[in-house]
């Protein structure tokens, strides 16, 4: 079976480090690709670290991926060799058993097979993209349009989907006030959708210091929430405010900020429970729901919006020999936007 | 100005008794009304007790109205004498200065009239269906569907909308699976309706007490939320989950019973803010929300609904008298399933 040059951690505080894993032989229904970008998700931090209590090590995480058709197996009639990919959040799932259809199969978590510290269906462990190459099922594997550069289009995978699947959920188009709530990764991916879709965009963030950065991502408008008067003054604006920040905030002042009917929706997994005042909810039938990734088939159709409307995440690509200092930054939010792993680094001595 | 006879609380804790208040002279797009029927909503209780820290004295409560009318003023030609209709929760909107559709004007708190202990857009206190004539612009009275009894229509008025609102704008029909939780006067007409919408109908109650009731009302299922084992084997079963209860309930627990992209609403209005864990948002898109009563045309088509349906309240008619002792019943539940005043007992002595 074949070797191949990883980086892993070793358990939650080991760091990551050079390894080298066995991918499987490609069966029929196999592709084998030649990883070329792997973004950096703040889950990464989180898996690797074992805050969400599930890790298993050796830990290979990266499931932003994209890629070269380097084999297929025989089954596999509509890919070629050297045709550009992606892979996002996970590798298989229900359908594969007829349990349910591939819109909604990433919602049966028990199912689901995640890119990297999961487990295949057979028991095998997974592991993502920060590896030299990767072995998927044909289904999980998305053609990646020309018009998508492949460092720009890795992030598109986990970060892009996240933010799309809602927009389109909750019907966001010409007319549709958005605001984005925090600037990082998911936000700007956020901002260039949202204004992609025809909506008006607000980004609300916490000091004035991406004031310049937001606009020229396409915002219409800019606040502070440190401002006080922010909530005053945005009172009713909304249609969908999207919170793409990891922090529990005060969903009452966020709910506030909704038109009636209008939805709050957690798209990065707050570190606390949130305190929801009911008087906000019934008055004005507002909600407060969330979203995460999204199924295959809309990561397609997303993948096509982003070459239409040239989208693409804004990146810093680094040798993964740079990965400890990248997860130092990206802890303390001093990425614009994300971090992005040249694969190619991982050819030279560690 | 013509003087009617009625109940009304002095203070938070006189309790209700006979008064005299004057209804004024109907003007050209008034209706006058001769009440036949007020039900009592747990909202009275509140509100008579100045619990939600807006009452104004003296207060005569009731907004499940229904009655004849007497007399039209001279720009209604669409309502004859003698017919039969209702008048819900307000009694004046922001439509009339043309700010908003008639379908959304009951979101706007500000603009919004109550039909009790609020104030007219002149000023004027306005007192409810606890008295024996009400006069109510034309475009805030409703026709009364001849298929539905005065008296087992008025909780319609309120608990009525509260439930047919939801169930039509979260999509209720057959192949939908709703839970109803709670079966007091919101939950015994949300079971109704559901079922007539045509909805599998689970009723989730905290005991066993209620089990042939509820399956006699239209449910297909009674499960006591006493019984750990009914949060495991509901898990991900229902699309729509409707809390009718005043108390604050673990909402994380009722999430889990959703299947993916369900909805839990809350109609009654809990007494604390609600905890929430977002995971349970997040993977697999589902939402809390809230509702509470509805448009005046939405109310128009759900009398037309229940007429259709033969869908009323189950009550138990009180003269006015009864008051005190209806109220300390309602205060323990104890009521299957609604109070309705009965309006010709004013005629009496006190």
């Amino acid at each position: 079976m074949p070797e191949v040059r990883a980086y892993a951690a070793q358990s939650p505080t080991s760091g990551l480090a050079p390894i080298t894993i066995v991918r499987r032989e490609p069966r029929p229904d196999d592709v084998v690709i030649d990883v070329a970008y792997c973004g950096i998700c703040h889950t990464d931090l989180s898996q690797v670290r074992d805050e969400w209590g599930s890790a298993e090590y050796p830990m290979v995480p990266g499931h932003e991926i994209t890629g070269i058709v380097r084999a297929v197996g025989s089954a596999v009639t509509d890919l070629a060799v050297g045709a550009r990919v992606g892979v996002g959040c996970f590798v298989d799932g229900g359908c594969s058993r007829g349990r349910c259809d591939r819109e909604h199969e990433h919602r049966h978590l028990a199912d689901l097979v995640a890119t990297y510290n999961g487990r295949e269906h057979d028991g095998a462990p997974t592991y993502g993209g920060y590896s030299r190459s990767i072995v998927v099922k044909r289904p999980y594997v998305l053609a990646l349009p020309d018009a998508l550069p492949l460092d720009a289009a890795a992030p598109l995978l986990c970060a892009g989907i996240s933010l799309y699947s809602p927009l389109v959920h909750w019907r966001v188009g010409p007319g549709s006030r958005v605001a984005v709530v925090g600037l990082g990764g998911l936000g700007h991916l956020g901002v260039k959708l949202a204004r992609a879709f025809g909506a008006d965009v607000t980004v609300l963030s916490r000091t004035d210091a991406k004031r310049s950065d937001a606009l020229a991502l396409g915002a219409h408008g800019y606040h502070a929430t440190s401002d006080p008067d922010t909530f005053t003054r945005l009172t009713g604006r909304f249609d969908l405010v999207l919170v793409t920040v990891g922090a529990t905030l005060d969903w009452n002042a966020y709910l506030r900020l909704l038109r009636p009917e209008g939805t709050l929706v957690l798209i990065g997994m707050p570190d606390a429970p949130g305190s929801v005042n009911a008087f906000e909810l019934l008055t004005q039938r507002k909600s407060i729901s969330g979203s995460a990734i999204g199924s295959i088939p809309e990561t397609a159709r997303m993948l096509e919006f982003c070459a239409r409307h040239g989208v693409a995440a804004d990146i810093e690509v680094i040798p993964i020999q740079d990965l400890a200092a990248a997860y130092a930054r990206l802890d303390r939010g001093d990425v614009r936007y994300r971090f992005v792993i040249d694969m190619q680094s991982l050819d030279r001595a560690p």
